[in-house]
């Protein structure tokens, strides 16, 4: 994907729509139903970004995502928002999609990271992946731009 | 994650509850949503696959399953199903999770492969994600067990 981040203005965007809001919404999910509790990683520095700074430490800041200790949390194309208590006080808390770095669940360390840069081309050590064999019947895989996942 | 593949037989159940259902639902929808079609990877040789055996090529068979060429399609934790013509005739067809290799979008490649065995170890060339830096407000990464994707 080209994926600027905060490409997924709406449906029907095309090849420019990034697949980074439905990946984390699919993580964040999964960690809900696992019991587990998901934290997002964040780009402080990137325009847009709402939070109590505070608790910005290296430019980064870690938020506590799941569900106990959000209210009215949304996980938009473009965009997380949601309350939450910081030391007692709530902050409303805005990240633009292009800011959330990763997602992993405090209990296991088990997430997904985001490209930062997001380069057209894949990073050092990514390979591709190796064509899944027999993908003839009904299509074949003329480009393959596939992650692989655990 | 552990990932049996078919591990997700409903909420709670931690650290055995598989990626794959989620994953497999997120690139679905944003394949949907950029106006692409979906096609999966099915290993034909899994237990509780139920396929039109003249589509398998080499023990595997891809099939589309957008909206469009599918009925009462299900993306559920255990497994896909749904009703497609093949060559005109109707077919129910089955894939329980595990046997889901990967799915991609016709018109571009794009898409996502899960690993066959799912080993416990990651697989050689696949070498742990840089963890985040700066993730230490609320958390650190102290089990690194991410996925880097674009």
């Amino acid at each position: 994907m080209s994926g600027t981040g905060d490409a997924g203005a709406g449906a029907g965007s095309g090849a420019g729509l990034s697949r980074r809001p439905y990946l984390l919404r699919a993580m964040h999910e999964w960690m809900g139903d696992a019991g587990f509790t998901p934290h997002i990683i964040v780009d402080a520095a990137r325009a847009g970004v709402e939070v109590p700074t505070a608790y910005i430490k290296d430019g980064r800041i870690v938020l506590n995502v799941s569900l106990n200790a959000t209210q009215r949390l949304q996980l938009l194309n473009h965009g997380i928002e949601f309350d939450a208590r910081f030391a007692g006080v709530v902050h409303h808390v805005r990240v633009p999609m292009g800011a959330v770095l990763g997602i992993y669940a405090r209990e296991t360390g088990e997430g997904m990271v985001f490209n930062e840069g997001e380069p057209e081309a894949p990073p050092p050590g990514e390979s591709a992946a190796p064509a899944a064999p027999g993908a003839g019947a009904k299509g074949t895989m003329r480009r393959a731009k596939l992650t692989v996942v655990k």
